[in-house]
């Protein structure tokens, strides 16, 4: 039996993290969860899995969890508490933004293992994360599919024989529209991602690959890899999740139906796996997979991204910062599609870089480029 | 330093082995080859790559080998001096039909890891051979494409967790044509393989499809799956080598470009890899993978060989003879392309099946079926 923490129950990534603790009974138990504003799900959860802590997101939401036997926190600090709490002997970090990043931090201290969900974690501070890790021995095992695919890629590989990591990339909700048509889309176009469905947030990253620029970044932390051996290829159907091309030509690829119960129980059950009753990957109905190029000039936010990690020190945070905020001032209707990229450039050109920079540096340039609303 | 030894060095994989040897001096060094009637090639092997012993076919040809200071041996016994010359860590064999047996059988009781191209060795006697193996704690490596592919596929990975193989087909060089138009197709049409440069025999058990029938028998006991768990699917480009589905749904598979020297390599490297020059993969270049499910009507023999195994006991041993014949036959005009799966099934459904049977009880049956001609 592995206990389980869940940080953003109420997501995407969070509910299906539930699914699976739902349909392992037998090996996976929830000790420990947090949500956001959703109570009536926080209710639910307590009902259905009894786990030992819960935190909500203001202390007046406390008064509205039902079951008065179980210990209720609040706020950031809350979440710390939830991050380590003593029986998490995992805890998925399924958290939106860089919000996840201390509570992280907090959980490799108190030797948490992480399924890593929360990809702006390691965009923001990766090489302080991952050598906290190693101090630590706490594995991080990534959710992401595509992190998932390359990490199960890397089965009984060495390190040494990796020629690059190839992320593949759907091309997101406007991946046939010109940059001529990407000026007048809506939210609601940008939400209709035509593979995966997910939050909000990522579904806008998909739509401007800003996601696929985080997930590079991630990638090289997660695996320790030079930017330069990380490529990214177009392939709509999202069907190859991610490769990894070895020294000697072989590649090796991970496949699957869009489903990220898959990786969520990979994190869960690795090394070993788990037989899960899900529809199987059926190649003869899908027919054909099909490849293409990246074009960095259609997706100028990937080509920001490795730009900020070539650039290096605070420039990622100050991207996955700016990133965040005009995310939600397109969904809030405030600007449109194509300022999200006009807008992160500028601000990276504008920032002073720090090269290695602290934890407190880290979260200080974070809640600084936050803090704002940007204009065109 | 690993030192190889090669059966059949002057054969299609014989001689792409020779080109691993050569590219990787400081890894591996050749101490003893056979080869057949192509003595001239068995002089500049012996230049070249200095080699300690030689087996020739007949005795006659002792006399044409220019180096006199080598060992030279001769005809079936010479076979097995070869596979289980004291030298040698590792045997590739890559004898074509079941003649490559016996000294597979000499080298594994020597305790020689196997680098295995000869399927028919194991589709005639897996179950004997694989025990063998496992008694002598011998590896037996795939060097075929789709063999070597699983392996990888299967890294770090627990046996009891794998859901199906998943075999696949390129179609061979008459995939497009009807059954009706099979029946006019001539030698040349056969040879001339749309993915693979490889030999005759093996070029028309592509066309038949009966390579994959070989291949799913070998996979069979190369893996220790029950045979419903091996599928096979068309898939023309040969890019994707073969996959493995696991109990979680995610599906691990082996990429490349068409070139037998990466399983070489592989075979020779295990459980390492090592650099290697050659045209990399270029998904975005190739730009489209399809995919079919595999047709059983169209392709009679592959249905044959699943029949064969099924069946078990000497069923395969005489469906492995009786092709090595017909397709002879085939290559000498004497038959039609679809006579070789009307031979086939009827000498089958003709055999007496002897269950679990000892390794000369194959022999004998194999030389049986191998000594005859067959008419329509």
């Amino acid at each position: 039996m592995k206990n389980i923490g869940i940080l953003g129950a109420s997501g995407s990534v969070g509910t299906q993290g539930l699914d699976i603790i739902r349909q392992f009974p037998e090996q996976y138990k929830l000790v420990s969860f947090s949500v956001g504003k959703n109570i009536t799900l926080a209710n639910e959860i307590i009902k259905e899995f009894k786990p030992e802590i819960c935190c909500v997101q203001s202390e007046s939401d406390i008064q509205k969890i039902e079951d008065k036997s179980i210990n209720i926190v609040y706020g950031d600090e809350g979440l710390m508490e939830i991050a380590a709490y003593h029986k998490n002997d995992m805890l998925l970090n399924s958290i939106m933004g860089s919000v996840g990043l201390k509570p992280t931090v907090h959980a490799i201290k108190h030797g948490v293992d992480i399924a890593l969900a929360n990809k702006e974690t390691l965009v923001v501070a990766g090489e302080i994360i991952m050598q906290l890790a190693r101090e630590h021995d706490v594995n991080i095992i990534p959710v992401d599919s595509e992190h998932s695919a390359i990490f199960q890629c890397l089965n009984g590989e060495e390190h040494k024989n990796i020629e690059k990591l190839i992320i593949t990339a759907s091309g997101g909700s406007f991946r046939d529209l010109t940059r001529e048509q990407l000026k007048d889309v809506t939210v609601q176009d940008a939400l209709n991602h035509p593979n995966w469905s997910m939050g909000k947030k990522i579904t806008i990253d998909s739509a401007t690959m800003m996601n696929k620029g985080l997930e590079v970044i991630e990638a090289k932390w997660l695996f320790n890899m030079p930017i330069e051996k990380i490529e990214t290829l177009l392939h709509k159907q999202s069907i190859i999740h991610s490769m990894v091309e070895f020294n000697d030509t072989s590649v090796i690829a991970q496949l699957g139906t869009p489903d990220m119960r898959m990786p969520i129980l990979y994190a869960f059950s690795y090394p070993d796996r788990l037989p899960r009753e899900a529809e199987r990957l059926d190649l003869a109905a899908i027919g054909q997979l099909d490849f293409k190029a990246m074009d960095f000039e259609r997706y100028k936010c990937l080509a920001l991204a490795y730009e900020a990690i070539k650039t290096g020190g605070t420039m990622p945070v100050v991207m996955n910062a700016v990133n965040e905020v005009v995310v939600q001032q397109f969904l809030d209707q405030e600007i449109g599609f194509l300022d999200i990229e006009t807008i992160i450039e500028r601000e990276m050109h504008a920032h002073d870089v720090i090269q290695n920079p602290d934890l407190d540096t880290i979260l200080e340039i974070d809640a600084k480029y936050k803090s704002r609303k940007y204009e065109v």
